[in-house]
Order: structure tokens, then sequence, then C-alpha cells
């Protein structure tokens, strides 16, 4: 297991492209007519030849259909999967024994025109809840997005997994390992009901390095840990969130996997950082580093509340270093600290030691702030919240971002 | 203890007034300038004959001085006091050593004009966090404060314990127990960082019969679970949150007990669900009502977990019947149960059965919506959501408001 210092220094560079970046690996991305939109809304990822798959899976009760099948079929593989199917405009949740008779149909016939098993497919589907996928729409969209697979596709492939989301969210990174040169791919959607609790709402990650099954998976477990499972638009965790993570290549020496989990995490946490940056109505995207506490989990549990606090965000929106609700929110979060220990900083400016404000030029750190608000696009452009909750170890950061009114008339307005 | 339907039907009566509608109490509210607004800033609540006195507190590690000097006075009295002091304007908390020596130097120089021991004088503060209370000031409107002292002055308590709410609340009951003419009284603030964890922002309910301490201890815990533990504004739990609740008179026999208790929980459920329709922004109280859980407190837990959501918050901003939120909500609270047997209603407009949604006259549900939402005053203008999960006898209710664009402007401009 590898320090979450992946994001900070690292081996890995960006290069172009998302989850085609890697060898090995096609996707397409069309539109078929299921968003009354017309912009794209069928995605492919295939491997051709077999890869080891890993995923992780929304912690909600009520959960989708397309996750149900996705889960089953990765345990009775035991981590092997060729392709998934996304569909987006309709979730497919709360659809009744429709909504898995569905999810098994279209895999069955997507795998038919690709001389596969249904169950080497995997499904996943989002948009509105307790809609079903116009099944003959989806059928009719299969002949031209296997027509449509390319590796060159990974863009168009992330453009058709969006719903409310503004901006494409995608990386690929390239390493020397082991003397090959790997690569790592990703893709995600995601916008509101953002509060993952196993995997964001939906996230694809391709390496063209082979991994064992078992091995892959804890590192994708550790990997979503920090970034999907670690940002929140809106504390609500939705019904279809899933992060399906694919290895296929040659198999990598055990003295490769650390540099690999790095790249690995640098992936999982710059699309969750794109995820939490694309909030509905978002107009900063927020981190929050928690140092200090006694164990990481604790140090991101903290960071999370934080993040997800409904008066922590409207403050940052109001560009306001408002510090008494970053130290209550982290008060509320379940963890046991000292109050008299700790400190607090917002970007540079500390505004708190040994658990009482300090003097501190509000101008500035409310300039601070607003500077913070502009790019959408720039990797440093996050409203930094820096914690000390004592002198213990375990470090955390999650990411957020602030409460606009627009955020409320998006959703007010979503299905009316 | 008694079932939670003490709202629906009780012997207990309103009548006029608030904490000092019960016999033997008195109270003042002032305006002692710790306001910048010029607002009634100052209250006193006394019991000259002194009560059992039971109180709940936030369960935050980041809690303000004053709520330490509550807990340890109520502890080592074994739950007895004469007189609380409340001051708004200041939290005073986050203010280091200062906090505690500010609130002990206040309750010793109100005890003495008093004829009291400090430490049978208790004190709240409310206010903006890491503010210490300017002392002098507060010194010098202890003689008015005391001067004012009266058995009508509940309204002006009740009024100088605000602070961002819009309406004071409080309310009284009567009933005949064991033969006697029993009073109940209350008042409460709270409209923002609302989502109390052992109580609300501030609650003071007073009660002209005698109640053994620990007696009265249980009837406030529960009535505190089953009220302003029920509610929630945006998530925010707060650090100066305290419920403290005093019983002074003749000793009611054990047969009255579970009567006292229902009416206890209605005064704590009325200043709940005003605190909750208060919220900030707000523009309708919304209630959830859950059923067919294991255990009460489950029910509890999915009630006040589909009333944080901000996704139904803002659904009910838009009037928008849009079901899936809510059901996404509640199966993400960390309750299992059954998404097949899930049944679900808006008002009396079912929407689902079996986990699935049915057909339902969309314009008439959304037409519900919108007329709950003008009465500020009115009891019965809830936006009800009822939501059946199983079979099981455990059920419970939780009170929120909807998230509107001005809740988000009152929160991104207050200290700015």
């Amino acid at each position: 297991m590898v320090a979450d210092n992946s994001w900070a220094a690292s081996d890995w560079t960006v290069v172009e492209g998302g989850v085609t970046a890697p060898a090995g690996f096609l996707a397409a991305g069309i539109t078929a007519g299921l968003k009354a939109s017309g912009k794209p809304d069928l995605a492919l990822v295939l491997a051709p030849e077999g890869a080891v798959c890993a995923g992780t899976f929304t912690t909600s009760v009520v959960r989708a259909a397309c996750v149900d099948l996705c889960a089953e079929r990765l345990q009775v593989s035991g981590g092997l999967a060729r392709a998934v199917l996304i569909n987006s405009g309709q979730a497919n949740a709360c659809t009744g024994d429709r909504g898995l008779i569905d999810s098994q149909r279209a895999t069955q016939a997507l795998a038919d025109r690709l001389g596969l098993e249904a169950d080497q497919v995997l499904i996943c589907s989002t948009g509105v809840i307790g809609v079903p996928i116009p099944m003959d729409v989806l059928l009719r969209g299969l002949d031209p997005l296997v027509e449509a697979l390319d590796p060159e596709a990974g863009a168009a492939a992330a453009g058709a997994i969006l719903t409310t989301d503004l901006v494409e969210k995608q990386i690929a990174l390239e390493a020397t390992l082991d003397g090959r040169t790997i690569r790592l791919g990703g893709m995600a959607k995601g916008s509101g009901m953002i509060h993952p609790d196993m995997a964001t709402m939906l996230g694809y990650l391709t390496c063209d390095a082979g991994v064992p099954a078992d091995v892959w998976r804890g590192m994708v477990q550790r990997a979503v840990q920090r970034s999907f499972n670690a940002i929140t638009v809106d504390g609500d965790t939705s019904t279809n969130d899933t992060v399906l993570a694919f290895a296929a290549g040659k198999l990598l020496p055990d003295s490769a996997y650390a540099a690999l989990e790095q790249g690995l995490t640098q992936v999982a946490q710059y699309l969750a950082r794109a995820i939490a940056r694309d909030g509905e109505g978002a107009t900063c995207l927020i981190e929050v580093q928690v140092q200090g506490a006694e164990r990481e989990q604790d140090a991101l549990r903290i960071a999370r509340t934080v993040c997800g606090s409904s008066l922590v965000k409207t403050a940052v929106h109001g560009r306001d270093p408002n510090w008494g609700r970053i130290v209550a929110a982290a008060g509320r979060s379940g963890i046991t600290f000292a109050p008299d220990a700790v400190a607090l900083w917002i970007g540079e400016h500390q505004l708190m030691a040994n658990g009482q404000p300090l003097a501190f030029d509000r101008l500035a750190a409310s300039a601070y702030l607003r500077e913070r608000a502009c790019g959408r696009y720039l990797d440093d452009d996050a409203v930094v919240i820096r914690l000390q909750i004592g002198s213990g170890t375990g470090s955390g950061r999650a990411w957020g971002c602030d409460l606009s009114d627009q955020y409320v008339r998006i959703n007010a307005d979503y299905t009316t």
C-alpha cells in the first residue's frame, strides 16, 4: 500500500487521451436516441483479448439492477470481463424485475454481436431513477455502436456517458515500469447526487499491464477510497455508483506494483476532482486536507464532513473566510480530537492555532477565495482548506465544491 | 415510555404564553447591546424556589465553554438549577480559556444579584463562533435584566434568544393530571446550523409539576429524541446546541408520568417543527414519516436522512414530486431494508408500491406541494412524505424544510 502522495509527486506523466490510451482497449460513443436532447448516450469499452476487472459499487440498499448484474458477473468470473456497455438517460433503478431482464437482454445482444458470452459483458446505466431503458432504441443502437469501435474513441465514450455534466472527464498517464512503457487511462461522469460510498456515479479505468485479479482488486479499492470515495457534491449517494477498472497485458513483476498503484490513484484522483469541480452549480473546487489524525480513515472522514457542510460550501461561495463553520463541521464528524490542538489554514492564511482564532488579514483571505474561483480546467484552482487536528500520522484529503443558487435552480427544476 | 403519537391526539390543550405559563417561573428579555442590530439579546429564566433540571447538549467535539459549564453543574448538582442566563450575538465557542472564564464570571455576577450560588445558575450563548462575549456590555445588562423579571415575560425572553430566526418560537400546554392543573411551557431558537445531535440550537422547557430528577431526565431525553433530534435544516450540528428542561412544583404521582411525558413531547415537537419551518430560506416545512421499520431508531434515521437530502429538499422547493430522490436517500441511510417492499406517498398521492413506481397524477401531486408552501404559522402546512419500508412495528418522524436560493444567499453573506 502506497501513501497518499501520488498527486503531488510521481513518475507518471500525463499523455493525451482516456480509456483507449493504454494498448489493447477499444471504445465507442454514439447517439442512439436515449436522451431527448439528442446528445451522445451510448458508450462501449472493449478489451478484445479480455482483462482483469475490479469493480466497486454503491453501498445504497436501493441499487439499480445493472449494479447487481456487474457485481454478480465479476464475482462468478473471479474478476474477469471483456466489455462494458454504458447508457445515459435512464438509471434503470427502481424498475422492478424489468430492470434486470433489460440489463441481461442488452448484454446478451451486445455479446452476440461481439462473439462473446453474455457473462463477459457488463452494463451500467445513468440518468433518471425509476425510468426503464427504451429497449428498442438501445438495441437498434448496438450495430452502429460496434461499428464505431476504435482505439482512438476514448473521448467519444467519455462524452456519451454524461448527464448533467458540463465537461468531459478523462485522463491518461504513462510511465516506465520494469523497463516497459505502461499506460493508465480513465473516464468518469458525475455532477449531482454525488457522495459516492464505494464509487462515483460512473468511472472507468484501463491499464495495459497485467496484474493478478486479487492484487488488482486491492489496488483499485485503495485508489477508490482516496479518490471517488473522498468527494462530495451534495451528500446524496446514488443508486447506480460504479467504478470498473480493467487491466490487460503482460504481467508486471511485484516490484512494480507500488508504482502502478501510485499511477492508478493519480488517475482516480484526477477524475474524482474533475467530478467535484463539475458539481452542479459549482463555481470552485474545494480541497480539504486533514493532518495529525490517529488514522488515515479518521482524517478522510473529517475531510469529507467539512467538504460536505452546507455552511462551509455557502461560505466559500460567498468568498467568506468563515472559519468557525469549518471547525464546527469537523467537530460533528464523529471523530474524536482535542479542540485545543486545532490549527487551520485557508490557502496560506493561518486562521487558528491551539484551537483559538488568530488575527488574520480578512481581505487577503477573501481575495484568495475569489482568485480560486475561476478555472474550471486548471489543476491548481482549488480552494485549499488545511486542518491540523493533533500530532498523529493519519492524513487524508477530500474534495467538494461550493453551494450556489444555481445548484438549487438546477435541482428544483430537474424533472418538471 | 409513551408511543410517538403525542402530536396527533392528547389531553393537553394549548394555552397562551411560553416558559412563564407554568406557575413558579419568571423570565426577562432585554436589549443589552450585544447585537449590533439593537435587537433584544439577553434573556433570563428563573425558578425562584429552585427546580429539577435536565439538559441535553451538542455531541460535537468542538463545543462552547458554556455547554461544558451547564453539563458540569447539572452533573454535580444531580440535576438541580435555579436560573439560566442566555445571550445572543456571540456563541463564545472556540474562544479558548477565556470562554470558560467569561461564562463563570457572568453566572457569578448574576447569582450575586439574585442571592444565589453561582453553581445554581446556567448560561447559554448563541451567535457567531469564535467571538467572545463583550463582558462589560453583558455585566452592565444584568441589573436591568433582573429588574425586568416578570411572570408574564416569557415572550420577551423568547425574543431575546433569536439570531437569524424570523419568528419567535414558544408554546404552552395545560392538562389536568392527578386532579391538578399542570402547565408545560417552552421556547426555542434556531434557523441555521440545524442538525441537532442531542438538542437543538437552544430550547427551554418549563413545568409546574415536580418530578424526581432521574425520571425527568429520562422523559426529557426521549422527548428530545423525537423532536429536536429529529429535525434538520442544513445537516450542520452546532457547537452550542442545548436543551434545558426545568420542573418545579409539588411532586406528581407515578401514574401521571405517561401523560406528562406526552405533553412534554408535544411541546418539544411543536418547538422543533417551528425551528424547521423557520429554517434559513425555507418556504415550507417537510415532515417525513417512516413506517414498517424494525426499530423506532431505524425509522428515525431513515426519516432524518430523507429530510436532510439536498436533492429531496430542492425537489420540494421546485414543487416537483421527484420520488426517485426520496427512495435514493432512504437507500443510503445506513439502515437495511428490502427495496421490493417499499411504498411511498406524497400527501395522499401514492407514488410507489412494492418498490416500483406507480402511474400517478403528476399535476395533482405538484399542486399538493404548492398548496403546502404557504403557511409559516399553521400546524397543518407540512409537506408530508410517507415511506413504508416493510412490515416491522418501528415508526418515526422527522422534520426539515426545502432548500432555496435564499438559503444560499443568507449563508454566503453571513459574516462579510
